[in-house]
């Protein structure tokens, strides 16, 4: 494990960019970031867990939400630079309640919904985690 | 175009992260780095550009190899801050000779291989190429 840790580049910040994969659909569902710590954790626990850049934390995925990715294959990638996670998610990826996190795409030169939420902010997150 | 360009959330760099996934199979393919200007030439052409970090110059996807990535939908996540590219990958995407850089997977605690390349390095890049 902390061989592991050892071999992969992480940037200026300690951290390294993960793409998280629904595994049975291939749906890309999020990109993230991830340091040694929560490698580490998501490696031994087998649920994903980010490190969140805004709250400067570990962010175990789905903590408060209960929208958990549990790990399938955790992937390096060829200048050990990025990850890729296939996951089996719990619902939806994205805090704005869609599946994923990838719901603007190009359409005639403008950026467009192509996905509508499937569960609400306030059902996701509650009244007593807003 | 200049409003798209603008909308995005770059790093201290000018750079923000893409994911390039083969449109039909889902497979993902890399993880590579675009700025405003490789982004506005993706959309403009068709045909991904990056952005090289180790060159410090715009990557046009292919231009050396042969191996050009089509763009058929362009993604941006709900920060922002990464992009997803769907894309028709020509041959393999990966410097390896390897369909997807993603071939190292974590199997009993250890990174393992799981693809080989389907191309040398040398036919990849030609003797004038190295």
């Amino acid at each position: 494990m902390n061989q592991l840790l050892k071999t992969l580049t992480y940037n200026e910040d300690g951290l390294i960019p993960a793409i998280a994969q629904q595994h049975d659909t291939g749906e890309v569902l999020m990109l993230a970031w991830m340091n040694a710590a929560s490698i580490e954790e998501t490696l031994q626990t087998g649920q994903v867990c980010y490190y969140s850049r805004s709250r400067q934390t570990l962010w175990r995925k789905g903590e408060t939400s209960g929208q958990v990715q549990k790990l399938i294959d955790f992937r390096i990638d060829c200048d050990s630079d990025s990850l890729l996670l296939l996951v089996d998610q719990t619902g939806v990826a994205c805090h704005t309640g869609r599946r994923s996190c990838f719901y603007t795409a190009i359409r005639d030169g403008e950026p467009t919904e192509i996905a509508a939420p499937l569960i609400s902010s306030e059902d996701l997150y509650g009244h007593n985690h807003s």
